[in-house]
């Protein structure tokens, strides 16, 4: 009988988290066997519960514990402003920022021809159907300054010409940049000098 | 109601974890989120079963999920050498090697005026226990080769002088470098070529 097997076992999902290799992932399960209490605990409880609760939201693809999530049921937030995003870190970067009182569309990606990520493997026909049914003036791309970002930028644009305003963020954003990496300040600086498209 | 709450607690619990902050709670929680059934679920349930089976090899300070650790228990590793390092992530790398066949003794640390780390804080009055116990004929010092490494080594040096053959780790440990951080033919070089003290 091997008696580290649950360890090893640990040790091997652990390194599948994206920034932890092999030996950081030692080292965590180290740590958290040392504070088997106060964190291994803790956190094989919380992932249960996140395991069994966590549903992307019907409407928006943001992540939450129901169905709709907490923002697309928020009345005060149906502003008919749409800020489109690549993902949900995206979001959350944007909501930390706290300017943004409108509502958003997720895409779960960007176009890649490289990669052969087509506009229906998005949620880009959904976000045409949003525009329509939540009565939206404005929608604002907030998608990375990356290529596959502002190929996708256009494509909505596109999709979207003449029935709405159509938005981006504009100053702040440097070249390159992923709004995940971008400070709080940046971002409502972003927001607030959009431009039209 | 707050729908992100076990999202949010989830993320707190991962930001706690060594080499990862805030931001990379965040993307491994949505990454989680993502493979909720494929990763997130097992590893809720490998760090349950660890939170409840893992265990300090009361002799040696090994982790593993009995009282006394696979290699303690193990008749075969009674060669009379005995290998004492700072941690278990060392006593890890010293096996990756594959080329001790005998046991280890965990300090736990080292000794450090600066953190007020004295030799009852560590796994030494127990070292020198061992030594008379388990016929030990010679101890090996692993200890980083750092000032607190190297001041630990000296202590337990003068502790156990007459008693057994001492030796540590020479050729291949780099100034200031860790175990845990050289590659496993650094450390079979310097096992194989470790001098007396
Ligand atoms: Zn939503
Ligand atoms: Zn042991």
């Amino acid at each position: 009988m091997n008696s580290l097997k649950p360890i090893d076992e640990l040790i091997e999902l652990m390194a599948k988290l994206p920034g932890l290799g092999p030996r950081s992932a030692r080292r965590a399960v180290l740590h958290l066997i040392r504070k088997r209490a106060l964190l291994l605990g803790p956190l094989s409880e919380a992932m249960a519960q996140v395991a069994t609760h966590a549903r992307e939201c019907l409407n928006c693809g943001n992540v939450g514990t129901s169905d709709i999530c907490d923002i697309c049921a928020d009345e005060k937030r149906a502003t008919g402003e749409l800020c489109v995003v690549e993902d949900v870190s995206d979001l959350w970067a944007m909501e930390r920022a706290g300017v943004f009182k409108g509502r958003y569309h997720v895409l779960g990606g960007t176009l890649s021809a490289l990669d052969g990520i087509r506009p229906e493997d998005l949620r880009i026909p959904r976000l045409r159907d949003r525009v329509e049914a939540e009565e939206i003036t404005e929608v604002i791309l907030a998608l990375n300054a990356t290529v596959d970002g502002q190929t996708t930028a256009h494509y909505i644009a596109d999709q979207l010409e003449g029935r709405v305003r159509l938005t981006s963020l504009a100053q702040g954003v440097p070249i390159g940049g992923e709004l995940d990496y971008l400070d709080d300040g940046t971002i409502s600086a972003a927001l607030r000098a959009r431009k039209d498209i």
